[in-house]
Order: C-alpha cells, then sequence, then structure tokens
C-alpha cells in the first residue's frame, strides 16, 4: 500500500493554494532541466483509453511568437470591445497575459484524429480527449510550481488561427497557450481578485443530492 | 517565496505514478470528513476568469444511481458494437466503470450560463469552462489519492441523457461522472494496459519546435 504522510498532504493543499495563474515573469530562463521535470508530468496523466492526445509545440522561433502576441492583442482588443464602463476601464487594465515577458511559451493541442487508444471512452464524450489534455496540463502546472517556477494559460486567442500559423494538422485542437518562467512575485491571492474583477466563493463546492 | 522541498517534489511524482482510473471498489463507505477534504481543492482550482463554473452532484438515490447505470450501460453496448474480432472481445473482457461497487458516486456538471467571471478569457474560448472543470477535477483527484481514495472517470455515458435524467438545467454540460471509494489493489499500471488495450508512451512527450 503506497500511503502518503500526513505532511505530505498538508504541503500538497499548501501547493494548491499557491498555485497561480502568472502574467509577470522575471526574464531569466529555464533551464532545459527543469522544464523536462515538468513534462514529465504529462506522461503521468491520464488520458482516455490512454490516447495520450497531447501534441506540444515550444513556440521560440520570433515569427511564431510575433504571431502568437498579435493573435493574443487582437482577441484581446475584441473583448475589451465588449465591455462597458467601469467594467471595461477594469479590463483595459488588466495584464491578461506574460506573452512579453515569459522564457518558455508552450501551444499545447489535442490531436483529436489519433487511433490510440481505439476510441475508447470517447465514443460518446468525444472531448475526453481534448479533457485528457487539460488534465495533463494541471499535472505540469502543479509540478512546476512544486519547482517555483510560475504558470499562465492564456485563453484570450483564437485557436484556429493559431493553430495555422504555427502550421500544425488541421485535426489538432489548441487546448492551451502556456506561458512559463519564473514569477515576479508569488501570490496567495489571483491576481483577478486583487484588482477588483471577481472574487473566489470562500465556500466549499456545494453538493447537490439527487 | 513559498518553496517546497526535493523530498515533497518527490512525492508528488510518486502520487502521480500511482494515481489510477479505478473501477474495483471495496463496499466500505467514505466518511464525509474524507469526501471534504477532497473537494476543499475544487476550490483551489483554476478557473477562467474566476469563474468557478463547478456544479457537483451526489448521484445518491436508487432512482438516480440506476439511471445513471442503465445509461452506462447502454453507452457501452453501442460502443462494444463499434469494434470486431479480436478487439470486440478484448472490450468485452473490461470492466469500465465501478458504478456497481463505488459509494460515493458524483456528477459533475459545468455550468456554461454562468455570469460569474463576466466572459473574461472565455470568448474566444468558450470551452475554456468545461476546461476549468477538468481541472478542478485533477486537483480532486490528486487530493483523493493522497488519502488513498480511488477515483474512476467514467465517460462512456450520455452526457445529455443523464443531465436530464438527474433534472438538471439546460445550460449544464456534464463534465464527468466519478466513482470514488477505497480501491480493492493499488496498480502502477494502468488496468487497459495490463488487460492488452493500449500501452502508454515510454517517452518523455516530445517538444515540436516552432
Amino acid at each position: 500500500m503506497t500511503q502518503f504522510s500526513q505532511d505530505f498532504r498538508n504541503d500538497l493543499a499548501k501547493l494548491m493554494k499557491w498555485r497561480r495563474d502568472v502574467r509577470h515573469f522575471r526574464p531569466d530562463p529555464v533551464d532545459r532541466a527543469a522544464l523536462d521535470h515538468c513534462l514529465a508530468a504529462f506522461a503521468l496523466a491520464p488520458s482516455v483509453g490512454l490516447s495520450e492526445p497531447w501534441r506540444l509545440v515550444n513556440v521560440v522561433s520570433d515569427r511564431a511568437r510575433a504571431a502568437a502576441l498579435a493573435n493574443f492583442r487582437a482577441a484581446n482588443e475584441r473583448a475589451l470591445a465588449g465591455y462597458d464602463g467601469d467594467k471595461a476601464r477594469l479590463y483595459a487594465g488588466l495584464k491578461l497575459s506574460g506573452m512579453q515577458d515569459a522564457p518558455v511559451q508552450l501551444a499545447i493541442f489535442c490531436d483529436e484524429a489519433t487511433s490510440k487508444g481505439a476510441g475508447l471512452g470517447a465514443q460518446t464524450m468525444p472531448e475526453m480527449r481534448r479533457y485528457s489534455v487539460v488534465a495533463a496540463i494541471m499535472n505540469f502546472w502543479l509540478a512546476a510550481r512544486a519547482q517555483g517556477l510560475g504558470v499562465g494559460w492564456v485563453s484570450i486567442i483564437d485557436p484556429v488561427r493559431l493553430r495555422d500559423d504555427l502550421d500544425m494538422p488541421a485535426e489538432w485542437a489548441l487546448v492551451a497557450y502556456l506561458c512559463i518562467g519564473w514569477p515576479v512575485e508569488e501570490m496567495l491571492t489571483p491576481e483577478l481578485e486583487t484588482k477588483g474583477w471577481e472574487r473566489r466563493d470562500p465556500k466549499l463546492a456545494q453538493l447537490l443530492e439527487r
């Protein structure tokens, strides 16, 4: 029986409490060993039918980074246009991506057409392949935070355009654009809460009964 | 700076290695304190715009459990019909849910219509709300495993039918049906691999470059 100590469980809760979506990165590089350590967490994630549908693209070239940043800026402008008054002013003042600072940037795709797993578990819910990729990202995020690395998930982006700009296959769906690096500061409170956009529910997740 | 020790990081990797999708549960009950400890991990998950769109239903009544089990069986029969020969025989021999044994069963939904978060981050990728729910499930899964609890994610299910059978609102999307309890045995290798359905890739997740 592989047991985990109460100390470990306490630290795991602390890890989850201190995990943040980071948008402010120091320019210091992330060495490859640290990144590989986090990437190892992908292979430990659950995936539907053992399909392991995650596909990872390291966005390194000036051209690819510029395309991703332009994509974010256009999507962010469109999103801003959807708010009025105080909410628009507040939105305009938020920093919603660390794409100009983060030393490592990964585009994470789901291969919707993989034959691995032979479709098991994905007949009635084909979205399970994308959910498997999200589960792997969460493993990665926690492994990164345990090393002191910050991760920011950018979703203000046109996923089809990014896939095309990166020349990825049509059957790949963008799940996340991740910014990774050493955070400028560590926070217990999400920045969206500090800045007054939204607050977390202080209560335990409610259980309805049926 | 909130640092985590090398011992903790090693144990975190061990936790991820020993996390399995469990389909064989002992009949022993799960006490409410243990369940609440795991549910606390939901509130620590990232969510797009702090929308916290997870909605949790504890499936307890005979009627609700019977509806969920019938749903699974029908979907599983349809899935089996899609395989031929050896693959069909192999599929038919797999145990793909612990719904007849698991003492706790949760239907996890995403409220697609929540106004919380005011749509931030979900304009170009509205699927981010469902991805937030998956991220929370992954937190929950790891917290459960750290206590020795097993979690099994059933996706061989008609999500719309289950939502209707449980009388949940039309704007809620089923993300997962989770079986939770004390596992009969602990395994380092996924059951789908042991039974010969599919194997995990032994390599580190590859990084394409762009």
